[in-house]
């Protein structure tokens, strides 16, 4: 059995998620491929030392730089904010380290070409963080899907909804920042989508969109505050320079048609990402909010008893559950991490790529550059004119 | 064709409810035999004879000892008050009229027995109206269960949860009075329960129960009130003579478990009539707030996509909806009387019993009563000990 | 207390529909000005015969012109085919009747205008079958709309899901033909979502959609078949004309975001029509399978107990619902129909104009048409290129 | 800050969901007195080092008499199977370590009684493994219940339905023979749902039960198997020796009425541990397979917008969901045992008594055996008759 060293860039809620990730690999999938968790990396040393100590990283590095350079360190993780995203890659893809990025993979796809590009030329592994095809439902949503048992696909229907910056006052943190985000509820929750459904249904073919920004001005954040930042009133104000929701049509490769939204003013959806997707021979439903759940139907079940089954994916027969606990026993958003990494560290050590890579980064950031072209120039926009995307 | 000429006695709740089954018959059921609205009878002659042009009957009767006599009339329909069921159905059978009688049939088992050997004595086609059988939902759980696709049964659960009487200032209601009632949730609520557990599971074996009246004094109401009556809290009060709550545990003869419950106090639950039922091959749950529904699970599903299938019972293959509207368009509470009365009308066409009958009412007053024993008795009891109700 | 008398043209589903809101009205709101079933009206007269008998008209008329010109009628319906509605409509109006007419108003925006402009200049009252306007859950959502507890809008999502003709066998009925039915999916499902939007968000602004058919070709049908017909796999083919189905985007004149689905392809889905309503106070969740219910959301709930509250809309408190059964005791489809055409009774009784009116029929249309275009054209389509729908 | 050496004792199911809480306590709940996973124990050498490895314990014991003596372990944790319980704890008491024991607490009342003398006695922490309790979810129940928010306590409603042993196959493994597990549904399942009854309601005051075991013999299995073991039709078999369905009926001291069901044999089920409370003032729903949500209803919500709210329980504002992720981000079954050691921490930190602790293990043991006296004797049986467990 093999180890993998990771050094980690970000702290905050994906580093989290991911230092959670790597401690559970050994116990939950003690034949993986095991991550020793070498090194987090930020740059305030005592936020960091306090992260390091709490997560359980062997040592802490200030300066990005240093850690790719680290001998000891097989695998960059990257969760830091989004512009920081590719300067790190391409370091750490010079050094010849394994690269393991959140999404979006970067600002603009150019970058993100740039980094599938250079993770290539290194020949080094490379995964983007689209998390949510790990969890067991979804897991059998493709499989019921590659398997032919929802029939050709004509309809893929997905929205990722928040509320989390529904109050006006909320503060302007930096996921409302272009120049450091990328962009707003397109890039941070529509790229979910997006991923979902090319796993699910195939490429996109074309694509038209509308966005908004409802609340434009917000109180400054008196310091780099998260999701559940409490916001001042009479703080000085600043524009929010991205999307709070962005919609989109879309026609896939193969025919079937998509109904994308993403949104963080939905009042009452805390984290509902959920997709439904009807065939000629069934339909599914998922709904982060019930991630142990997959609704499904067959077309071809007995005339008197037909409608949607509501699956526990929790069983053995589903996807990473043998790891877990018995039948009916469920799990949550963290474990989707997990899965993602035991997934990473088998594809290091049967050495083949990883999924999703950073080609699949890639292929979202021009389905989300498709769209915010669509959107600027209001016209369908076929993926066709991002070639170099493919 | 035939048609069977109706007088009813009774024009309050279920007098409205049993009008509208006898208008709706003729046009969505047109190949039964045909309810003609011959007379409708109440004591009060001024709200008699607006009930009467409202729910469109040709004609009125203050005194039902007047209408069971009259030569045009072939069946008697008995709604008044539960105090009232009895004597008016001796006296229908001794004039040779079929009988339609609310539940429960009497206010005691003997007197049920009584009207149940005057019905047959007489010959003339008897039903209980015991509606809930007739939702398509419920059909469906029957020719599941009949068909042996949930096996043999291990579990019945049933409850009847209403909040009318929560509030302790509601008025003492005649349904609140054991000497017009017979009793309260119990034979109100549960007997529903009970018909349902006989119909779907089978008869009873033992059982031992206990019962609750949380709020043992009320305003007196200024005039005979319905169900969504206003009580005045200064009013004088009077003694609840009813039970708010009843449960009981029982064994089925097959060897099922049985959990029935039926309180008037479970708040948010303004007509939970609901029932699980878990077979060797399968279970089946019904929720009447959504009465277009069955939930169905089968064991011998695939391994991956075992779970509860939310069925709209409104397709052409479930019962009765062929004469309503396409699929996925949904009916109501009214509609288990329509398809009752249609049991009914064709039970007389053909001349052969109708189902759910007085047989089916004596049997339930006998559980009850069993119910009543066991609660009073602090005992187990066998419903052979009732064995005048086989 | 007035009367009014009806002929009716069509005695199919609409027309049985209809049919069964005229005879529930007099029951169950005795205080509506009464209609009369005057006349029954359609070309096949054996079959028409029947209707007559089974719904209860008093006569039958094979021909509309002469219905229409029937000095005791003073409401015309029309829930014939799609194609027939203009010229019946123009020939009631000239004769001075109020007009009932099915949804879409007519196959082209220029037909309906010219209906709506008719029914003006005649001065007789005019309404269209938005039916699912008159489900109490709706009324609701329109009442917190109203009432501002929702706040600001910002997303409207609505979607018309059916799969009754998923199966390629399905015949081609009438209403694939664009000659007969004008539109597919879109005029038939979509035109009630997008009539539902107008009347809980406002006007819309501009669209832009999509729309396909994924069946190009089916059996011929031997007859006029209904939604439930069965195909010959063997019989002749010809063209489906009209869309499987059409989704597009929008934006609305208050800045609201929508997205609207309309489709006969979604496996599982027998009547899916629900929308979901954002707002900077709370959220509203509607499905018509489940007719009796909406899901409300508000924000100002105590921070420990927010989430969607599933409200039964079956008390007194909830529109037209005083009239039927106990809170709790649900109604259906049908009773939508009812409630319709109490309005339309009210309106005429009160000599007011009925909601929704032609108006809104042609406001829809332009939608429709908006939408075709933006197909056509491949572009954003403002609704102020039809000046003339306003 | 304080930390607590753990020496635990059992490596199966149990002793996985142990260990993954004690290494999830230092990461997201840092302020908290610190676990330290010192030695785990079990008789079979190699099966308990390749636990060790996985779990990441430091040390190995094949002897829990060695365990307990330990210096370097100020905490013995018994998973172990129930047999076994009482001997480990009272010797624990006896080398003065806290105890974290699983439940059922022991075999008898008589012996759980034993244990808490011992304990208390020893003037060490104890408690008792009802996880349950640590549900965010259960938490707020219990925050709503105690801020008189429900209102005075009608009824309580519990089930724990299950179905891994549905399969007349499925061997005989321990917790079907009553010499090692004491019981079967009822002291499995039921425990937890009583031990809820009690935390939420009170206390019991009277009890009459009913059970049932339907397959009486099932193949012996060749070794020690969990949960999900698969039968061998052929192989030799064993009685069973436990109830696979255990029903009580129930009063509470504050007079509320209960009924309360565990089965195995609840097909469809695979880990439905639910419950509903009816009260003055509102209701509420819990269902673990949704762990994250609780329905709850208040009485004084508008007349218009009455209904069960559905909560998710993963805001700030919910217990212990600060440590983990941002709203919406659900959490799953083994995060119910971290919490719960959280809990244990703290209490050893700050020196006070656990919760639940042996104290509440004996509790729910007087209800187990007072139901299980009921049967034998078909009565009631009053707690009074346990005087010894109060």
């Amino acid at each position: 059995m093999k180890s993998v060293n990771v050094g980690m860039v970000g702290y905050k809620f994906m580093g989290k998620a991911h230092s959670n990730a790597y401690r559970a690999v050994p116990m939950f999938f003690p034949q993986s491929a095991k991550p020793v968790m070498k090194a987090i990396c930020g740059r305030d040393a005592d936020a960091l030392e306090a992260a390091r100590a709490q997560f359980g990283w062997e040592s802490a590095e200030t300066n990005w730089r240093e850690l790719v350079k680290r001998a000891d360190i097989d695998l960059i993780d990257i969760n830091a904010p989004s512009d920081a995203h590719k300067e790190i890659a391409l370091a750490a893809a010079a050094e010849g380290k394994h690269i393991f990025c959140e999404k979006p993979l970067a600002l603009t796809l150019a970058d993100s070409i740039e980094m599938l590009k250079a993770a290539e030329a290194a020949g080094v592994k490379h995964m983007v963080g689209f998390n949510y095809r790990f969890a067991p439902a979804v897991q059998l949503a493709k499989k019921l899907i590659a398997e032919g048992r929802i029939g050709e696909i004509y309809h893929f229907r997905g929205w990722f909804l928040q509320d989390w910056i529904l109050d006006p006052s909320f503060p302007l943190v930096w996921r409302l920042q272009k120049e450091i985000a990328g962009s707003g509820s397109h890039g941070d929750l529509g790229a979910h989508v997006i991923d979902l459904a090319r796993y699910l249904v195939g490429e996109f073919r074309e694509v038209i969109g509308m966005s908004e920004t409802f609340v434009k001005e917000r109180p400054l954040p008196t310091a780099m505050a998260g999701l559940s930042a409490k916001g001042d009133k009479d703080a000085p104000r600043g524009a929010v320079t991205v999307d709070d929701a962005t919609l989109f049509l879309s026609r896939f490769e193969n025919g079937a048609l998509g109904s994308i939204e993403a949104t963080r003013f939905a009042a009452g959806h805390r984290c509902t990402n959920a997709f439904e997707i009807n065939g000629s021979k069934g339909s599914i439903k998922f709904d982060f909010e019930r991630v142990n759940e997959l609704q499904v139907y067959f077309t071809d079940d007995a005339d008197d008893v037909q409608g949607f089954r509501r699956v526990l994916a929790t069983d053995a027969s589903h996807a990473y559950m043998d790891a877990w606990w018995p039948a009916g026993h469920t799990i949550g958003y963290e474990h989707t991490f997990t899965h993602e990494v035991v997934e990473l560290m088998e594809a290091i050590a049967e050495d083949r790529p990883a999924s999703p890579s950073f080609v699949d980064g890639v292929a979202c950031q021009a389905v989300l550059e498709a769209v915010d072209r669509s959107i600027a120039e209001r016209r369908w926009v076929s993926l066709s004119e991002f070639e170099e995307s493919r």
